[in-house]
């Protein structure tokens, strides 16, 4: 079986409510609540959520993450930008990770273009709203397995 | 009646302990005391206070100040020229919002005379010391009350 | 029924027999030939494929899939980095449109860090091996039906 | 008694001419008269008004100010981000100064965000309208007045 | 019938005078004569002149231009570069205006590449000598006939 | 008898079918019917046409102008902010070369601002719309018969 | 006796655990147990530790440092980079402050070398492995002895 | 026997045609030819040439080379700046390759300096004219036959 | 008899009554008075003086040098780092000119260490205090008598 | 028994002569016999000294040191900012390497901040004063012989 | 009979002792010998050698070269990337001179993609290994005896 | 008695043998003859002169002017532009020091537009030809003269 976190950064609890015009109006739960029943119902497997405004937060959660889960996902949210403290400690546990924003960063303000986290990690999803989650998802456990059959 | 909701960044806490030459010996305390009965005894408002440290706690309670506040007022201190997340939360909220510096932060170091925040808020209130506080919250009722009568 | 165009940019077609340690062994026509696959036996669509390494016949085939094709995706290559005339051609005919790139861009050489293309597309996928045209598939298609329903 | 020198810097004469989106309806014959009103019914002192399009006829009356006025206000217009001949008339004479721009400078086009001007006035106060000016007058006189006790 | 004013900066009057290898032996007299003949034989219009080495004289005029004039070509000379100020003032205005230069300053030095003023005009003319001018004239006056017919 | 030779880059093809809130509704038929009838009529002269989205086809139509036309006008498209191989040719036939944009290139996104072709070229014609042509077309015809006379 | 707060930044707790290759096979509490016993035992003086993913924790360490601690040893571990937060609280306490880094953070990634703490602290251990921890003990006890005396 | 494929970009055609002063009056057939008698008199092997203006059919004819050809000479002319696609080519068939330009590219305008596709090539030879193609067949040649050896 | 025009820029009418530290307690007054009599009584000359805190003003006086004067000596003051228009009317009047600055321009601000007038003057002058105008004075009228015996 | 070669680069032979307030009042001499004792004494070891303005002397002692000394110690003074040389040197005779400054360089001018030797050192010992010899000295004998258990 | 002047800079004696990854195992000698002998068997000339690692030598052995050499061969080691004083050198003495550089420096660090020697010399020869010395030594006499012929 | 010490660096032995359309002809002996005469008949004074290819040899002798000199003038040559070693030596002897440059530096390349000596200098005379050492002479020794008298 495998088990999966998803990581929200700064800002995305306020999904579905917040500027509808770029991020729609669906909320954060909508789309976490989808991915679990994917996850359980098609996949065979386990997803944890944890989102947070706080960088230290996301820290310790990607520490512990290590030896419990298969993979992450993440939405660092703006964080994206300059948390080279995240970008650390998604390096030091070493588990494969997808990148995902929502929106289209590269159409949007010169300081959304650049991540620090994505050189390391596994691949990114831009732009797709929110299916963005859902092919994550769906990339992330085919990843884990193809790795487990090698 | 209006409320406002006032938000002091990290080492603010220092204030009147720190560096007496830039800030002056007024504590936060004696600032935000001044500020409160300025507004509960001239203006009929309320004002509430949060200094933190930590950029998590103040990007929640900006997110709580939605539909509680009518305003807010800032001095983000050093998260003024990284935190993309604040910045994020002010737009989320979309309330009206004056960022103050009581120092004149272009006459000091390079890294202090560039804003994330500045570009989403209504105004900004630089190098006037603690007085700053003052106008800030003057300035904000006054924006709130007219947009109550148009 | 929907019609995709798939287009792949210089080098691709080397796919397979060029720095396995990067692309792996797959070539291109086996991708091609298992996206077809997906799309006339599971998404009910049609999808044409053009390679080439001249920047020109990418710019002839954009303008001819207007009128033709609902969608596109696109693998740049290192296009990606400088044609404004790929990028012109896609804004010109306003069709929903996928850029992937199969490795992670952001980790490897400097110039592979930007793209000229990502401004005027949809969505990217990065990162994700050959799967990255089978998500683009599934997401690019799913967009279409949804813009059609509402 | 204390006497403050308002100048106003290219374009401003054009006010609540011009587009009145981002400036208001305001002309500054208007804004200059409710000023002159508050300085001498509420704050006992005067207040003297230069407009010009030339940067020398500014530098003059900066000039000239010394020994006649007590501080400076001044909204240098587009001459905010190169004139600084400006800027040395203002450290010559060595006045308390400050600079005010009704639009939030900061959210505007890139050029607008760099003011030559900033780093050798007192304060700023941005993006408050035309009652930035109000402020800026309150706080100057307040900063004078202080400045004579002590 | 068509009123034209047309503005030439610093240095200008010292065409014919000046570098002939780069502006030619004509005299500013020689250009506004004819393109007055033009004018007033050909297009049957008006074309007032005003040609000054102080900033503020051409701001003046731009704005005394309002209400009088249909539409202005101006050669900024060497404030092409750095006069937010005249920017501003064209900005404020809003007429159509052509800006002219003589010489290909794009061959020049690399500071007469940038043209602040560039971004607010309806269209340039660069490079063609003297009879830029004469095209910005026919281009103007076509351009204000079609705004009336329309 | 004059002969010029008209360079239309990629995506040119798609004038009237393509933003024209940008570009206008015209077609680059309809322009290059209406200078030939000028050249011919007008002009005694003769008009040779090539479109390409091809850099390739447009360097060779470059070389094969040499003693056979009397000058070039080029509207390089999105080449214009690359092609230093299309500079190159330019520069190897050395024929009188006028450069022309429809839009104001300075007024659209920062990468349209830098032309690679510019500082080769004789004249430069920015943002006058599909007449641009027409008085490229009239400014290059008597450049050349005037370096006839001399 | 000397009382001593030693800080580690985010990531810290994951020595041992973390990319050997880099960091040895040490923990962090075998480093901070030695460097107990060295202060106890050796340099009859005490240590306490904090280590903290999160940026607020070590800035409130650092502010209640004051009066009870003679010094400070930091590795801001990525905060090392972009928290002007800490800077700024060591720079409110202003302590005899180390900083270390165990490895030689001018061989790694470009953005590990910059430090917006060192300007502010009394010297820099860069790449001695965690050995570094012991030199800044000796050094920055050796620091306070002598500035008692002097 | 050694077989030995050069290349020569767009404008090379023009060689002995074009700005003497710079490349001699030496036509790209004359230096061809006497390649190919050294290449068949003197070092026993076999040399074909490709000249085009168009990147795609330089990047067709690369990847055609592998198993073919021993060894690359490019002279890139103008794509030298800006064509990743040849670079990634070049890559792709790992073939030994020296880049040559004829002028010493360092000595004229500031975008010839760079190089995007010397990072990949074995070595460069620099301004010592036609005969830097005599001397970068000898070179390659020999290092072929070294390569054999070994 | 040679005869020779000195400028000063704005702010220079402010020497000796402005920050003593750096430019000495001597007016301009004494400094012209001083190098009129050098003038007359030891060079056989005459020396013209207009200090003015308007550019216009100063390239009018520039242009009227032109057969009346043999020679300039230049202090820009803050027109040094941005007036391409004085540096045009310098180029236009082709007299041999010196540039003075009184302070070491190089070692205060950044911006200062630019001058836009350097490369078209014959010579500059920097950091010589008030004796810098007496050493132009010297230079200038020995280069003007040189050139009249060659 | 460990053999260490300590470098000392230009102008460090006026220490002790030279501002003071920066460097202190010991001379280099002072410093080099504490070491040579410590290194004796404690140490069991044997240190070598070269101090030499010329950047040539220091590259010749680093060749020289190979087979000879265990390990170096190198103060570059200001050759830290350009001497690619030295660095080469370093790298070519590939000894454990100490790099040590005297004062915090990272709070001084900006030319200070960056060193061309830090990537290929050991480590680096910074704003210690003339302890950080004794530190560096300490460190590496430590390193040195943990080098020869393992 | 032709007489040259091989240079070799910093570092180059530690040839065959050094990363021979980088360099081959050949000593600097062998290189010499080598070169001393196809120079007066082959080409009937005479070679002489300096190596340095001390700029200064250098420049005077460039300045000596000046009458008794006929053109040089250098390889200015590190020096490639800051000596200016070298590059004067070689200019004041206008001798046919070739740059060579063993190892393709573009694709080593950043900072040895650029020579700030480059622009003065005749060409360049970069990354054909110690055969480059080979290379440059043929074409250098070759171009010498070509000069002499014309 | 005044003692001044004359610095020349890199290249300047060539003078009058070297470019002299730039540098005139005459040699580096007759100005120093000249200066010396001068500085002894008429100025009461002794000239020491070095020159030096080697920056070892005049930072050397920089020291050793301390207590032997009373003020240096140095033309630093190419050491201008990347010689911190020098500027270092210049700051520790703390004696009146005038930078000259023969030639318009600022009209010439761009990396002779920056000088890292210029901060720590008095004062810097450039493009008055040799005439400038005459003219840093005399300067020198009247601000040597005034310092003794107050």
């Amino acid at each position: 079986m495998v088990s999966v976190l998803l990581l929200n950064g700064p800002n995305l609890n306020m999904l579905g409510k917040r500027e509808p015009e770029i991020y729609g109006s669906e909320t954060l739960e909508d789309i976490v609540g989808r991915l679990k029943k994917t996850m359980e119902e098609e996949l065979g497997g386990r997803l944890e959520h944890v989102q947070s405004n706080h960088e230290g937060v996301l820290i310790d959660a990607i520490h512990q993450a290590k030896g419990i889960h298969d993979g992450l996902i993440i939405n660092p949210g703006a964080f994206t930008h300059y948390s080279y403290a995240i970008r650390d400690a998604l390096a030091s546990v070493a588990l494969p990770t997808i990148e995902i924003h929502m929106s289209n960063v590269h159409a949007r303000e010169e300081f959304r273009h650049h991540s620090v986290i994505a050189p390391i990690v596994s691949g990114q999803i831009v732009g797709l709203g929110s299916d963005g989650y859902d092919w994550a998802l769906q990339a992330l456990v085919r990843k884990i397995k193809n790795s487990r059959v090698g």
